[in-house]
């Protein structure tokens, strides 16, 4: 089933991705000079650790079922939580892309930038063909029960997916990127592109 | 099987936790002055929403597993996919906490931050007992292949979780809060423990 091989590319890439991301980030937890920026950097760390665990068990799974084309063998409760399983990644796969946004933030540097705008477009797009692919099996498979839902999509109905945070990021005045209201109203008026609550609306 | 009950009380019991949560940081999104912050809260509250949807198929299976007594009746197979479950909502709770502990730091007011905290202190003590309860269940049923691992334990290991958050956040300035190097120069000479820009280059 081909379904299995472009699957098994996709999580495979990913897990790639994850240690690359780590090797960027373990530094900034390194010199963290304050609890709430190591905090906050372990916990996306930790998040992708747990979802390696996952994805260790998952790929080659993937791969026996490509290479020995053993799909079309799965009984319907297999089935089942295969698509239980894969819907779970694809959730992994916006998360991360929504980790790589946020660490744009933090970095300058144009090489490190680029890297992390690199993967969070490639997570993005094969984020994107996991749901076509989910849905492909799902409409295959619709005897199976199925519990995980493919209408909860989380790219739609948000405004913030919609922003270009490799632009947003670089134009703001590095202040901006804190979380605290004090500091955002006295340092950083600039980054916010004039937007209105109903320009936000719809985008 | 007692365990299913008790299980089934803590996952009902962090799906209300998460709908109080929700409505604590739905205003911060709301009132957002810029895309980081935007993004930063409104990630924690997707992960959150995911895990809403995952608990409301387990909640309900738990509550018939323990009231209907069919623990003991489950094939090894469907066992070990209710471990696979517990597990990755141990990860849920722990996350969770986190959610909550990066929280504290958001807010000043005293009402506010107990109730996150109480929230964090229930959730880790929850998240103590899910572990005991599947190292019990993983002896029982010794002969059940269970992928997931628990030796992982992501409380050992990583200073972050020996730092009192509560105290943490509380003593910091708010523009100590940010992850911008010089938001903390310019912003906030209080709460930075003497930090030189020298100290700050590498973040």
């Amino acid at each position: 089933m081909q379904e299995m091989s472009q699957l098994h590319a996709i999580f495979d890439r990913t897990r790639g991705f994850i240690q690359r991301f780590m090797g960027i980030i373990q530094p900034v937890i390194d010199a963290a000079q304050d609890d709430h920026t190591r905090l906050y950097y372990h916990h996306i760390l930790e998040e992708e650790e747990q979802r390696i665990g996952r994805l260790d068990v998952l790929v080659p799974y993937l791969d026996s079922l490509a290479s020995e084309r053993k799909t079309e063998q799965l009984s319907d409760r297999e089935l089942s939580h295969l698509l239980s399983d894969i819907n779970l990644e694809r959730f992994g796969l916006h998360n991360f892309r929504e980790h790589l946004e946020l660490s744009l933030y933090e970095f300058q540097d144009e090489e490190t930038r680029q890297l992390l705008n690199d993967m969070r477009e490639a997570t993005h797009n094969d984020y994107l063909l996991v749901k076509d692919i989910m849905t492909s099996l799902s409409e295959r498979f619709s005897d199976v029960v199925f519990t995980g839902s493919l209408t909860d999509d989380h790219d739609e109905g948000h405004d913030i997916h919609q922003v270009d945070h490799l632009k947003a990021s670089a134009s703001q005045s590095p202040a901006a990127h804190s979380t605290a209201p004090e500091a955002r109203a006295s340092v950083s008026p600039v980054g916010k592109k004039g937007l209105t609550v109903g320009s936000l609306k719809h985008l």
